[in-house]
């Protein structure tokens, strides 16, 4: 069947590839319908490679996935043909210690689409286990679905926050993540979300969601704002999602006395920190490994209508066209948040 | 100063008062604007008392109240005359044992308006801790600081409840109180609220809300509803708003595994509980008294504009009208939520 | 192989029985050497069902277990032949959602030893999931390996109890399971836990641990004696362990204002609560069901000296005399609080 | 009265200097007897400041103290004459927004002994509010009541470390908030705590507490042993309590997925984190500011003889030879945990 390959640094082609994997009786076989591209997937494309991750053999790209159930196995329970559904792009080993206590994403045996040497799920159909798939309410159309994935990392820093109702939040920078941080945050009880970047296409887009604040800290001074708003108390809630290294030293900043911070943006080096300054607000300080148990809590807050990701699905190729569809992200325009696939 | 006087059990007045209470260097003298009616205001007046607390000398009534600072403390900062505010009605001891730790609200020396001998604050002008007024944003009017002290409630089971975001929520019962804890649990992470009342006027007022599901369980079976709608997990939050006692033994079915129920509803005697099912489930029962803290949450949510409180208020009288309003909230009129008086 | 095997209500046998089950890639064989009488075992031999769950078929009786590895799968990791082990009773689909949230103790498809109509682990040899067996440190002997599953409730209550240092906590029951509670919750960081029962033998037993401070109900006020000792505050952590119903009404007297409650007794039928005297208290009550992810916590207690278990082994029976083994523990001496099995 | 007064960097005197303060309805008048030295005590001495607090003005120093009531307030409930106390250093303002969060420590409001300008406590009579003193149990000695204060930071930590009952710790410095960290942590619900530094003097005090394993890492790699005694998983529970900035970069390596770390510490300077390791394993870090909330506790564990500190008292003077005890403070002699002055 066909799929997007990279066949190695720079050099994708749309050809064919057998299924992945073998049918068990617990898997069910998926038409895919939606990928997302991911600033991982262009990644790959461009540089070949992500850290120790390389890409020596032909790889499928591709994690953000929705599709159509086509065959389930003897096993499966609550699923038939037709059923719509996204699915999760990391399977760990279910016996794992870090499984067994509902972290399945620390498990360090996670096997994860289009990280090599897995192939991703640019292919007409894959088979996955059926307890890492999840069906789309009728409200929910597949692009939302492929939406899902990016969404899941936004929602596992709101939950790792700990959110109290009404908190004011504060995310640092506006990328992609940032984004689905902010209205994760807003969604997940936040009484108001502000959120700061130099890329005013990209505040746009946040701020069109109403109680999302957009800072373009070259034109304003974000923490002078949040002080300020806050009668110097500070922001409950602060998520670090720009990676950035300069950002780091001064982020205890913006919390509050009791404050949270997420770590959602990785920088590539260590980078300073000011214990003194964090003691001295006692600031609790979390950090993000993509997601655990959050499909089902993406899936409610998109399909209850609570939270929009359609108006961040900036343009949709078709699979054809879906090399031109990477070279559209890979150039990295300011006002495009998600490329979407459709096959 | 003109007062709404409760002068005995069933008798009202409109009469001269002193201003209660004294300035001193923390206080605020404020000017009452707005006034919302309360149940236990209307039980005052048409029983005597409230359990132990029984009108023994004439008391003024009402304790949902915001106003326009006069005048300030000479240690007070933070507030300058003509400030909008609105006054938590329950000033702790803060030198107990329970303030010191945050939990102002269980401090058994609160001291609460109109919860006899104590008078409340339908009156022209109180005397207030500054500590315990709060100030309003300019997005909000007086009377929604006025439905703070409800709100506040509401938000306090929301926080009870540890919302994680995108959590199904569950609120039994449509009262005022009701309404307010499903309006928070949605504003405070949940997904969706499913709702169940048997007053249909109650429900249409809640379901005006987008995320909150209506159940007239006289129509329907709320608890197929729910785990319908759950694949048959349960939802991941359920509020007990109704006090009544047929309720205790079954709320269990609605919640998921690992799931929490926040007792609001106070019923007057003990109710049966089926321990051996709510372990099944190891629920984990949070309950409420009341609020602290909460008032700074509930003013971020409405002066945000994330939490629409105005379409609760049902009719607007002037304290001249005061009298009526007490007569209008007693018929308990089934499409009104609530009364607001006008000074 | 030999197996004690509960024929039918009150008859019981020492007979041949076949190996359960079949060795798979990730499965170990092991050589059972200790197994603890527990009182549900006892209840199915002189009852002959507890609740829905009915001894139709012989079944092999036990599920507190510790043994010694013989055969490991192709899968397996972190074991070899000779490796001693203790063994978790219960085993869940790790493919469902409480699994895969970590409660795996609350997925309804648990296979529980011992639980009609499946086996347990009175019998020469098991194969076991290697991912629910636990290897034991040199500093633990198999028969505090069979320990190990009636502690873990004990645990599973503490953690529940999230227990800050230097809490205070009240155990109500002194059987078994309270006292595993009360050793427990002191362990886990009560200063001091006072524990209540009429059965002086078991009181002088738990009292017999540094910090457990045992209370005789018929002779001493229990209520009067914690609020006493705490200037009238109550406790942080109060653990019901009796499922007495007449303590229902009345635990709450024990919590501190904001304390906690662990529901640990099971009651036969619904009992009555006092809610309102529970919001006064805002009291947060847990519930526990068996125990997750606790197996290895209780090995590092006993393990590290923390905690010891092996006083309350009052007698150890060869399997030969299993049956007298538990003729003894039906008899329910005041001074028996767990009879051993060896294998 | 007689006071040990800083006279400026360096020099020290013995000599009158009148009562600090004013008796108020609220205050207890205590006569001072045990005042325990701290590092921060020695730093004013042999620095004249610490970061922004310079000596100007000659300082009584001292703030870790015990001693008996002599007079009390119009309005103190709770304490008479001849009562034995100890007290809390710092007095926040409790009408703060920090204060009614139960956050005191982190009002910045906060006037603390021994800070300058504020005076301390080695003065044979002090004022205090007495909510800010707790009473002594019997079991508890006067110089035990000195040593709750330096305990107090220890058991915040333990505190913010959320442990769970059977939990693995590992303290990074065995100072002497290093060994209270590893105390407070052990007795908090640890099974066991590793300590590591390099002054084998300090690891023979620590290690002499049963569960605490020390580790000198100039003789022994910590983290193999740590990572070797956990089957490579790791601790739940860091707490880094050097503060030393080689330290930072790689203490993420002992944490498990899902650990703790909590930052007692204080570098001077922001030192380095590794974020992308820290997010690998999702790790939680929480930072210390003194405790709240945390002498009851305190109290509790001493009093329980669950958590001996008479051990940590290396040596008495009495109040005559308190400029040598000092100086022997000052000498940092590696088998020094805590010099006591008895007045």
């Amino acid at each position: 069947m066909k799929a997007l390959v990279l066949e190695k640094q720079g050099v994708m082609a749309i050809r064919d590839m057998p299924i992945q994997g073998e049918m068990g009786p617990d898997s069910v076989r998926i038409k895919v319908k939606n990928v997302g591209i991911c600033g991982s997937d262009v990644h790959y494309y461009t540089h070949g490679r992500i850290g120790q991750y390389a890409v020596k053999e032909p790889m499928i790209l591709g994690h953000e996935a929705a599709g159509v159930v086509e065959e389930i196995g003897a096993n499966v329970k609550g699923f038939r043909p037709g059923d719509r559904v996204c699915m999760e792009p990391g399977i760990p080993n279910g016996k794992s210690r870090a499984s067994k206590l509902g972290l399945y994403n620390l498990d360090p045996d996670v096997v994860f689409w289009a990280t090599p040497p897995v192939h991703g799920c640019l292919i007409e159909e894959v088979i996955h286990p059926a307890e890492y798939a999840y069906k789309l309410p009728e409200t929910m159309s597949l692009a939302e679905g492929a939406m899902v994935e990016p969404l899941a990392i936004g929602i596992q820093a709101a939950k790792k926050a700990r959110i109290v109702p009404g908190d004011v939040g504060v995310v640092i920078g506006a990328g992609t993540i940032g984004i689905m941080c902010a209205i994760s945050a807003l969604a997940g009880g936040c009484s108001k979300v502000y959120i700061a970047d130099n890329k005013q296409e990209k505040l746009d887009i946040a701020g069109s969601y109403d109680g999302v604040i957009p800072i373009n800290f070259t034109k304003e001074d974000p923490l002078k704002k949040v002080l300020g708003d806050t009668d110097g108390w500070g922001a409950d809630v602060v998520i670090e999602a720009s990676g950035a290294p300069a950002v780091y030293p001064g982020f205890a900043d913006y919390g509050c006395p009791g404050g949270k911070v997420v770590l959602v943006g990785i920088p590539i080096d260590p980078v300073p920190l000011d214990i003194a300054k964090i003691q001295a607000k006692e600031l609790d300080m979390a950090s993000v490994f993509r997601y655990a148990n959050i499909y089902p809590r993406a899936i409610n807050l998109i399909g209850s209508g609570k939270l929009d990701v359609k108006r961040l699905i900036s343009k949709t190729y078709s699979f054809e066209q879906s090399i031109a569809a990477f070279k559209h992200a890979e150039r990295m325009e300011p006002d495009v948040v998600k490329i979407m696939i459709e096959l």
